[in-house]
């Protein structure tokens, strides 16, 4: 197993069958860099373009359709100082009748102070001069090549993954993509260093990043992404409306439960109606994502 | 500022305009017994019809239209020892393609035992033998009069509550709720013993309670119920699809942060798009709830 | 089976349970009179108040719960020669990202031309100054007292029937609705000289009108609105998203087509399959509306 | 303005940008076959994968992004005598309550009488012995390469048309489509012999064909597709729920009245409030279609 230093020299808009940019051994590991989702790097120069340009994509040796690709956050390390984001609140969560007051579209600047361990507004809008969340990087984009020879804009995601912005994808996280085409041809890129739920701004903090991932095959079938953090199990619908997201990720944890967690439909049931979570990561892109988590300590591996 | 303990002796299925079965004073308290969600009381007896039979309506005297009603949870305490839930996962929350696969529907008990402070099945499945999630209890459903001589079933809810099942409806919260009728006209009933989020065997663990609640009345007025928790303030959207749900819920939050923590519309969007989480109540009935909330540590009052 | 005039003195904003205006018998026809959706009655004097004021309810003996209601639209003839409009187009059928551009809500007045059967703009915007549609009567809102006690805004639509805005509830049309309480209990009014689909300006052209139906009651139950002209019939679904409108619609006419025209699901599924038409009613109010409709020459009653 | 003969070795399941099978110029008209859905030729052989296989991409000279080729449907003749179709009904259009109800699926035969102009079961239930729908043809799946270099399967829809399954995609309409790549890439198949509206059964009469097509480029932009018959003109809307894609649809179609027929906003709504039709495409796959569609005699070209 070893760990590739991978620099672009190219990006991708879409998530598809492109030459893989660097071929790998399953068990291995990558250190790359990623645009921000305007295109600027880690010197804010543009060096890709919208939407959300994605490094890669890289090929996983011994990834077969129908296998499910594993992807480790190992790290995630803004490479620049700055971040922004959109202003005022998107559309796509505003009553229709409140459209009409919102104000104009806006570009903010955010300081990411990696010492104090927190993101900051450069110019702080009053009542905010002390508002100072925490640093918490994690990937807005990522995923695997779709079946068919299919391609999709980073602005959006499906089965694949893409562009989920849901917050635990983060370090310490493991995904789980769907392989649908040999070498599985993995794109990552969009790294938010601060997301409230929903990316209700139409941005997180975006900035470049440094990002370390493993990859590991695993020979088993999924339909929709899963992950697993230090504490949970979740897995991931992306579609509209949030109602039928929500039901490819309860479905896609029901049967999770029966297949490594030994539970009959009629118990995996009674433990999701008791301790199941739902989390909403992407409301403002043309797919939203709903996660359907439960902790692992109501859970024993079979 | 008094307390009544109040026992009913009648039930209702609907929140709209019945008289009231006691009137109150600003800032009293009512201690009074909730059937659950079948009409059984705390003897198992059926006492009132389903759905979800509703203790009131309590009458606050001084609450006006255009008031908002605060009601602290004071306490939540269960009144047998025992509760009920339905098995399998519900059709709302399953992918059309898997729901013939669903085993028929089951009621299942559950043992609630307090002084552990957790709940189990009475007859586990396998898997399930050791599965104790801790007693949490929680109002399933609670509201006041609707606009217009309305009356909505306690199956649903809508901008003056009803049947919301979102967990942090629970013992500390004081939630609000906007007045359309003099005296405001409070019902409750529906208490869970525990709940996951989404209610998505349709129902929680279902059993009668004693309930304490203390009231206020705001001279201030909201379009949509919202809540505060010890951690959190939050709002909620009750209708369908969840989109519009949430889209409703983020619209409160954004004028409620103007009206009391004194941040205009960039400001609010800056802070809700890097801190809001989003909360899913019922996906099961007529109507789904989606929660926005944000950490008070984040705010100020104004 | 006798002819009732009546005229209202009183107007209902709810379509639920009031005390009954009128005692008819199975088979009898009522004239009366409806305001328009903002109260104006024949001599634009202010008799009721907003939303949608009913005449009604008028209870029809012999009808229970279970029982379904026929009501055959026999005559609506406008009481005055002029109605209005809201203009611009709603914001519930426009691209978010475009309600930003929407000039602001303007009422319009609309000369009704009985002798030349058409409607037209009293001052026409230019492009407009030739347009003349059809004079078109419609009832937009009409049913049955809800089960369970419950009473809904007349802005809105349930399985009872409502706010529909359905083009096909126009003169020699037989609309059926569930009863749920003795006497049913109809209400009617609403009514608009002509409107394109969906409602989509807010309103059809609202008017006064006398309107004349006649009540047979069917010892037969269904779930939803039913309805059935010279040529078609149809069966409604009033909810959100307009995919679940369409469900409960489709479903409907499944179970019809299985009722009285003696097709199994798989031959009603062929049937439907290849002569379906889908209609869309209100998609302004809360509650939107579809219609499932089958042209009556593809069948044959059993 | 040159007619082309082409008969496919090929065929494609994505709408991307593969390399064209032929150059055409601005004016020239096709005439290729098609595969049914499941890739059966006009002698039943499998020449082609599911789902619905594409001819093309046809290269038409001229065509730049942003501009819109228009598509002229001269001719759809079935090029054998029989289609298929699945039944029952499709789980997207019933309530999910009655999922567990439907029959297994089922595939059946339909004779194409093109003598007749009727088609009908070759092995009918009990009940639809005389059912014989008119032969109808129509285009199921056809569109232009998306942006971006995305590839979307033709199982589903976007901006750039794909499976829509609209009954007036038909002899004698012409489609325009928004081009996004050099040659605008048009590919199509997947041709019905009958449908309903919403592919309710997930078919129409899928059979194989002969098309002709007439392809115009037009120096003018557009954001989804747009049609015209005889009688109409109409636009198109793409996505889930069928709220938004109605939203698509009738906001394309405000546009047009202002573009092609002089009507500023406020004008066009009131047309559009009184004469508007909408038509459900698709409701069966990822995404549905809503046809927003006006009568040509109320609109003068300015």
């Amino acid at each position: 197993m070893s760990t590739h230093r991978y620099r672009p020299s190219r990006y991708y808009n879409v998530i598809g069958t492109a030459e893989p940019c660097l071929r790998v051994a399953d068990g291995d590991t990558v250190i790359t860099d990623t645009l921000d989702a305007s295109g600027l790097d880690a010197g804010e120069a543009a060096a890709g373009a919208r939407p959300n340009p994605m490094t890669g994509p890289f090929y996983i040796e011994g990834a077969e359709p129908g296998d499910t690709l594993a992807v480790r956050i190992d790290r995630l390390t803004p490479s620049r100082a700055t971040g922004w984001t959109y202003s005022p609140l998107a559309t796509t969560v505003l009553d229709p009748a409140a459209i009409a007051d919102r104000p104009p579209s806006e570009r903010s600047v955010w300081i990411i102070d990696s010492n104090a361990g927190t993101v900051r507004l450069r110019e702080p809008p009053p009542g905010l001069e002390a508002f100072a969340p925490p640093l918490q990087p994690m990937i807005g984009c990522f995923g695997v090549a779709p079946p068919l020879g299919q391609a999709f804009s980073t602005a959006t995601s499906a089965a694949n993954g893409g562009n989920m912005d849901y917050r635990l994808f983060a370090p310490g996280t493991t995904a789980w993509f769907p392989v649908s085409v040999p070498g599985a041809l993995f794109y990552l890129g969009d790294g938010h260093a601060c997301q409230g739920d929903g990316e209700i701004v139409g941005t997180g903090i975006e900035t470049s990043f440094e990002m370390q991932v493993t990859f590991q095959v695993l020979k088993r079938t999924i339909a929709w992404p899963r992950g697993e953090t230090a504490d949970d199990i979740f897995t991931i619908g992306n579609t509209r409306p949030l109602d039928q997201a929500l039901q490819h990720a309860t479905t896609e944890m029901l049967h999770w439960l029966g297949q490594d967690y030994g539970l009959e439909p009629r118990a995996a049931s009674h433990l999701m109606g008791q301790v199941v979570r739902y989390d909403v990561g992407n409301v403002f892109n043309p797919a939203f994502t709903v996660a359907c988590r439960i902790a692992k300590h109501w859970l024993t591996k079979r």
